[in-house]
């Protein structure tokens, strides 16, 4: 089934553009919601409404609150305020949030106001919550069940409901005042006599988030106890939602992503085809300060006119130099971002760090070192020169390994995200260094030997 | 709870050195195994068997298989075959696999040899499946179900097995001979009504892996359907293993680790403290290939050394059109990259990418072609030498997309992983053709302006 996948897009357009509606029918009703999902991704937006209209409202409202974000926000300009409501009637209340934050605000109060009252008032609490919290990631549907109900009441009260909580792993067991106290897997739910006490089958629960929690903490508890979900409870204990493991893997890849996008120097990756200004927009500024930082070394090289006008070889190892510093300067600082992604790392832990990276540099830079001064003596039988480039290197790897390590340890300190040290930035600010050290070296040891 | 983890390890350390011994029985019975597994990280490897012999054999095993692989392989130096074998003996099917595979072959076949006849058979079978597959990912232990069983035979059987399989979500139904035909989530089994045939409340399986599938591919399922486990199957269908979505969280993180190293030209992230030769060994390869692209460069720039001596202002400009390279050479590849990540990009849709690629980079190439053409006017007096710049730069985008975005397809189109393309060879090569552009159109362009 795999492999016919690829062909649902070109299939759902050709029915579309032959208008065969019932043909259509007949094949949406093959396809499971996220093979829709992903049909509509690859087609216009009024081929997108066209499809939409013909789902049954349930399936619709799925359909549509698993699409891409930036499709949503497109689609949300053909829809009505009214078919809005009723799409995000339908959702788990973590997607209609979702879906109702890509609104513009006056939209958003106009379909607040078309939805039924208790589901309004369930969004507007969850909408409270900043993006990229535990509060923003949980849904408000969640079985929790009394901690002196019967195993057979439970089970009650699941059946009553159903249609509310689709995925469920996990009932809370919570006191009078909503506290949680425990939790029941429904692997013990399922093997509990219904005629016990709950209460007897109950894990004290361990683990729990707060609304404000970083989304990114919340991944890393997900991974270090093997959850699939998570309750939320609020600073009373109050059981208030729960986040479920799909949406952590999705948080999980928007966190690679967002490492990835910042190593590079790319403003924002999710930007759609098609918006060609925009996507250069998000990039240019990266390049404009790579730019500078360029200009800089060259005013930089400038100011040494006189030693590159007698020596000219110097300038060839203008690119030896900075690749060798900008590779390095790479090197530690993604195993420093991977690191601190892994979890807080103290500062005994970072100090061990920073020292055994300036082990392998040392090693690194002397072999290095070692191999240029005899390549450039053999090559130009320059001894001087060589000795000058073999030096510069050694330095250079050196200073590449401490920005490199040190840099992103000082951003973390400071709350902003680490990988900013890979960044286009970083990279820039050491070329320069990096030159600065060769031509002072070159200025001062080249007339002594 | 969350604030008091980072006590553990020093509590932790202090009574062994203490030698407090019921005092640290009572603390690692205060712990759930996943806060033992990270003070176990944090100490060395004496302190580590000491406290894996004061464990519950059961959660010995269970600590033991949750340990990072390199520690896992410290530790089975330091344990006896037959104290491994018990380890393994308690462990899931999936994890026993993954810690004989740390084995040498012949300690891989005294340990099997010491298991029960049974969980020696299973895990010999397990261990024919490669690394990186979904044969590898899945466990044995599973709940499969036959399609005619009522839904309390199917409890009956649940709770017979409930030793062996900890971890359920789905229940499995299968035919006479094993194959697959369908599953049942816990949520509808805790529903179903106990005297009614357990096929009425089955969803026919729609999603499955089998044995030799890519995890990548594995992990791509589990997000496109949201899934928390998924059935394995062989090619006649019989049901052979399940994969759970903590493995899948571990393989995205593995993934994504991979990416950056790949980027970064990192030979093995994973190698730990410690081990400074192998860490050194392990980046080595790619500086030195960054060194000889460099001398290739400098190479270059020496064949050109007339031009050079000539106008020397032009050597001043070889970091900025290096840098610039780079940095759009990093943009388009991951960019590509990122998209190839979350799935299979067909022909057209590459082709769009690539166009899209070159339009935004003829954008900015322009735009960075223009303000260094002023700058380098308005600096230096010199209007020939900003054009020559401009020009260069507005190539050196131009070639640094191309490759950026080629590359990457024709690597994957190759089976290769296509982010080696945003790693040093890709970005060496292109530092290489970069100076030759520049020094091309210098040579050609200057005598006649």
């Amino acid at each position: 089934m795999e492999k016919g996948d690829t062909r649902f897009p070109d299939r759902v357009r050709d029915l579309i553009e032959a208008s065969e509606l019932s043909a259509l029918d007949r094949l949406l009703a093959a396809m499971p919601p996220q093979e829709i999902e992903e049909v509509l991704e690859n087609l216009d937006n009024d081929q997108r409404k066209l499809i939409l209209d013909r789902l049954e409202p349930e399936l619709a409202a799925e359909v549509f609150g698993g699409l891409d974000e930036d499709i949503q926000e497109e689609m949300a300009e053909l829809l009505s305020d009214r078919e809005l409501a009723d799409l995000v009637e339908d959702m788990d209340s973590d997607e209609a949030a979702d879906t109702v934050r890509l609104l513009e605000p006056e939209e958003q109060g106009r379909v607040l106001d078309l939805l039924q009252d208790d589901t309004e008032e369930g969004l507007r609490e969850l909408l409270q919550h900043e993006e990229d919290t535990a509060g923003d990631l949980m849904m408000a549907e969640l079985a929790a069940i009394h901690e002196n109900a019967l195993v057979a009441e439970a089970i009650e009260y699941l059946r009553e409901h159903q249609d509310e909580i689709r995925e469920l792993y996990t009932v809370y067991l919570v006191d009078s005042r909503r506290r949680l106290v425990g939790s029941l897997s429904l692997r013990d739910m399922v093997l509990a006599r219904p005629g016990m006490p709950i209460k007897t089958f109950m894990d004290p629960v361990t683990v729990s988030a707060t609304p404000a929690m970083d989304q990114e903490e919340v991944a890393q508890l997900f991974k270090k106890y093997d959850l699939v979900s998570l309750p939320v409870v609020d600073e009373e204990g109050i059981l208030v939602g729960r986040i479920t493991v799909d949406d952590v893997m999705d948080v999980m890849e928007e966190e690679a992503d967002e490492d990835l996008s910042r190593f590079a120097g790319l403003g924002d990756l999710s930007v759609r085809p098609g918006r060609l200004f925009r996507v250069s927009r998000a990039r240019l500024p990266w390049l404009v300060l790579g730019l500078l930082g360029g200009l800089l070394s060259a005013r930089l090289l400038k100011g040494y006119e006189g030693v590159l006008g007698q020596v000219l070889e110097l300038a060839f190892f203008v690119p030896v130099i900075t690749a060798l510093g900008g590779n390095i300067g790479i090197q530690s600082s993604t195993i420093i971002v991977r690191n601190l992604a892994e979890g807080d790392v103290r500062l005994k832990e970072a100090l061990r760090l920073v020292l055994r990276e300036a082990w392998v540099s040392l090693i690194n830079g002397l072999i290095i070192g070692a191999i240029v001064f005899l390549l450039v003596w053999l090559w130009l039988d320059r001894m001087p020169l060589g000795l000058v480039v073999a030096l510069s290197m050694l330095s250079v790897v050196l200073w590449a390994t401490l920005t490199g390590t040190v840099v992103p340890l000082v951003l973390k300190r400071l709350g902003q995200d680490p990988a900013y040290a890979t960044g286009p930035f970083v990279t820039t600010t050491n070329d320069i260094v990096d030159l600065a050290i060769y031509m002072f070296i070159a200025l001062h040891l080249l007339p002594i030997l």
